[in-house]
């Protein structure tokens, strides 16, 4: 698919909800910097660090479930290529995985 | 260890590196603020995300690599207690793991 | 769907690939106890688990990629309830990203 | 170090213990195996890996910690090269986060 942007995402239902999570995400990445510049405790850093990795892989799930059922019921209506779908968002599950 | 601030922490030696790439994935925080906002394609969103759970990870490692390092050479100096803090440091370790 | 059993699984095509896998995983889980009782470096023992670790994700990959196209292609056939399938495999993944 | 042999590793102490649980990894693979053979609904073969991937990250975050806490004590006593040792176990950590 060369121009997937005509139809709305899949997270279109839930877009404000997971932009207040982004925007969440980046006050912990400024909350980061501010720990480091203060020279807190690096075990204290990692923790916020652990808590933003888990906060980063929660919207990739609810990006990917929305995803998911998105393509499929597209799928029906369309008739357009759903495997190859089916195999992009595998392989965007597989650089989750290992990311 | 009440008060760990008197010593500098482990990454003092390389704040200002450590603060650019939290910046960086600051900027990548907003940056997927920006595709979220103009509808993009979920699969490169998730793609975007996965490279930044990667550049926190990264970031993460360096931290604890620092910390590690920095916390034997301390205890050598001062004879505090070196256990509570490899405790500590396999808590953190197991918290990133998992998260 | 209570009885999934009458229609061969997505892997079908590749059972014997992925039984040689898993045969492979089973051997490194006694490599690793064979380490363990010669009382091994302990760092050596985490490479191994590592390593072991990376080829159980990859044949989880394996059978997600192959449990979605599966999937698919079965809706497409017989119009059972896609969605449902597409929620059950979005909440593998997240055990999967989690564990 | 090149002979990390004479002196026992840091999980001797629950020797059998971690063997115990390395038999049960086994048998979960041996598990998979039968369901795969079986030819088994594949979403509950990515439940019992993912339930075997968390169990070996438990056992590798214990064998982390109890060499951590070893590697302390030993250079303590014997005055050999800590910051060596640290530097390698962080390597393991890197490898395990990114398994």
């Amino acid at each position: 698919m060369t121009d997937p942007a005509p139809t709305p995402p899949g997270y279109i239902g839930e877009k404000a909800r997971v932009l207040a999570r982004l925007k969440r995400i980046e006050g912990q990445a400024r909350g980061l910097q501010r720990m480091v510049d203060d020279e807190q405790y690096c075990i204290d850093i990692l923790t916020q660090v652990s808590a933003m990795t888990s906060a980063l892989r929660s919207v990739a799930l609810t990006l990917l479930d929305d995803h998911l059922a998105h393509c499929v019921r597209e799928a029906a209506a369309t008739g357009e290529d759903v495997e190859a779908k089916l195999a992009e968002a595998s392989a965007a599950v597989a650089r989750l995985v290992r990311a």
